[in-house]
């Protein structure tokens, strides 16, 4: 595990600032556009995280909305078509639509109870929702991610 | 170039929804939270080129204002200390941090720019103050940001 946190944070610091030129890979329009929205919502957990556990300053409101925001603007992510290119969507997502749609729920429910939270301005309650959105993001990538 | 290309392109497959044990492994909430804001910023660019250079469906003027949102909440980003670390960031940035401020107020003005834009839904504009964007996010890179 380890290994893998190293390895992940390697390549998020060499990936950081470079998303044109990774997205110029990608030509489908679906696959840019849900990778940039999880990378948008990976940006405001991390945030919340440096708020809710680094002590960092912040607006938790600001953040735990923002992801809401991302994914109320997200669309039809997983057309036809977009399972072929720069992408670790499993073919499950496609043959198993239900099961993914019922993943994005879960963390859509996740998100607007962080959002319920942060508004309470409750530290636990927040820390508790940040919990439970990461393990709706992680369930899901569990099932419908390629390694 | 392609092989950079390349690179960041595999990385970002890599890097996207493990954003969380990346952030894990480094605990300067200064530098999880201003990785967390580019991140953000990064995700709505590349929601944009989805929209404006690959015919993506989706609201521009959300995403320009998403970005402006990102930086109106960075907050102090570069504190003392905050060198030390997973960051990429050049010491040059604390040795000269007026011209580094600069290169943050450049992205700030474009950012304007890209929102006054979008608002005007006119495409030629939006191509036009994204490239802006994206050349003075650069423009800071090359001086501030190690390889």
């Amino acid at each position: 595990m380890k290994k893998i946190i190293l390895a992940a944070c390697v390549c998020a610091t060499a990936f950081i600032g470079v998303a044109y030129e990774a997205f110029a890979a990608e030509n489908n329009p679906a696959i840019v556009h849900r990778q940039s929205t999880y990378k948008v919502v990976g940006g405001h957990m991390g945030s919340l995280k440096s708020i809710l556990f680094l002590g960092g300053k912040g607006d938790t409101v600001y953040h735990a909305e923002s992801i809401k925001a991302a994914w109320d603007h997200m669309g039809k992510a997983y057309p036809k078509g977009s399972d072929v290119g720069e992408t670790r969507a499993k073919p499950e997502i496609w043959t198993n639509m239900d099961a993914y749609m019922e993943k994005g729920k879960a963390a859509y429910g996740a998100t607007l109870s962080l959002v319920e939270a942060a508004k309470s301005g409750d530290q636990a309650a927040q820390v508790e929702a940040f919990k439970t959105l990461g393990g709706a993001c992680k369930a899901c990538h569990k099932e419908f991610r390629k390694k």
